[in-house]
């Protein structure tokens, strides 16, 4: 197994489990469970293949399936059904980001994208299987709505992996480095509440009182 | 007109009339009717082209369009606005999965993808179109809120007709011998309320009060 | 810079105005506006290349991300938080509707398709970016739910370019000409509440109580 399959399956199980803990909170069975957690967990890949232009990983390599299907079971024999699963979902979704973002990122430059571009698709590929995830469930992307940084953890990552490439130091650990880099951004954004400014720049406007419309 | 392609449409106008029979639920327009039942009959096989890297043939044989229009049509004359629209849209519904399902599995084995992968394809040309057609119209899919079998029925006939075509057997009739099966299963599902676990294992965890959050 | 560039970077803009006007209402961070502007702008776009089989431009390209990162800017200095942010995003939205499905029809008939299936995808070109939006936002689609014509005007627009290109008079003011007719239809839609019957035919059916299942 070379270390961009490991880092592909660690990544698509990290968010097959926030997928499957979704699906176990609003009550659905374990195929839903199963269904939910493949969607999220390849449904990223599924995203960067067709646009780089190669046959789906996860339907090419079926070792691809295992992730969901331990995330599903792992999930319906561990988790609680408890006020508490928004927690674990934040975290293994945070590394799941982490982890497609900068594998992304490296996939888009060896097709022989340019850099602005596989950036784009890192960041594309990192945000797609959860976004895929909330819409599906039919709730407000995390992406969207979080009070915390969840898109510039992963430009980040995916600008560290694109610049190392760019130099003669590329190798496997540039993956690596960006990707610790976006899970601790990540999970210090949440634990701080670190945010940055409203999409509209007048002073006085509070978002929140407009998420109810 | 070849065998695959009939079933490829009639699976499409089953969907189709689903995807307007919500749309008249709904209130849209004859137009939102057409495009919400296209959306619903074509795109499970334009997902499932893009993934198998052809032309998708919702574009490539214009015929493919003749399901939705005729679909449109019949619901605009016969469709009764009544309490009574969600059992007929379950029937044409379980009619699109069981031809999807079977003749998705069977483009992608001749396709060349593996076994594993065939069936996983199958599952998601079947589901593709409904889940498309719940998201669009902003409803928790009945892929994973119903009470009853949905994906099950489809791996189960995914897994039939990439079984037979292992053997010699393999003709016309393995598809409509893995459409049948999903039907009826599909159908008695419904009407006994067939289920399975919750995607948590823990005792007395009833999922309905969770649906709410 | 072609007029066809210069066509598609335009659309992309009015799309990614729309976009992140619907973030700065919903209260998103700049970040969210730029992400939603992005796939609002490049959505459609990203699924017409898709289907026609060429790397997507918003990826091959990297000046197409000029037009998101603009329209964010714009909209976080210049929207006001009122209650009228709907009017200016309905006309944006137009104008990218305008654009995209005439220069999405003229892109699938350069590729070879059948004139059929230009217009079926300059339409889902022109919608689909909209589409996507509303999707994601967690809202019910302007293209279904509006009380004027949305689809319409889009299906004009790119049967006028289809027929046009059959003649030999084909040259860069079809799409112009195809996209004014479009964005006319469109506002004069909006402005006088045009509209279509609805999706079942029964007289006295008023669609609007049906909206609340």
């Amino acid at each position: 197994m070379t270390w961009a399959l490991a880092l592909d399956l660690l990544g698509t199980f990290f968010f097959a489990i926030s997928g499957s803990l979704l699906a176990a909170h609003r009550g659905y069975d374990i195929v839903g469970s199963l269904l939910l957690g493949s969607l999220t967990g390849l449904g990223g890949g599924v995203i960067r293949d067709l646009i780089i232009g190669t046959p789906p990983v996860a339907f090419d390599k079926p070792i691809h399936l295992i992730a969901p299907v331990a995330a599903a079971i792992l999930v319906f024999f561990f988790a609680h059904r408890s006020e508490r699963y928004s927690r674990p979902l934040l975290i293994f979704d945070a590394g799941g980001l982490a982890l497609f973002c900068t594998t992304g990122t490296i996939k888009a430059l060896e097709s022989g994208m340019n850099p602005v571009a596989a950036v784009l698709l890192g960041v594309t590929t990192g945000v797609g299987g959860g976004l895929l995830r909330d819409v599906v469930a039919n709730r407000d992307p995390q992406l969207f709505t979080s009070d915390d940084l969840y898109a510039v953890p992963a430009f980040l990552g995916a600008i560290i992996v694109a610049t190392i490439w760019l130099t003669p130091l590329a190798n496997v650990f540039s993956a690596l480095i960006g990707a610790v880099v976006v899970f601790v951004f990540r999970v210090l954004s949440l634990r701080f509440r670190w945010h940055i400014p409203h999409a509209h720049g007048r002073a006085g406007a509070s978002g929140h009182d407009l998420r109810l419309d």
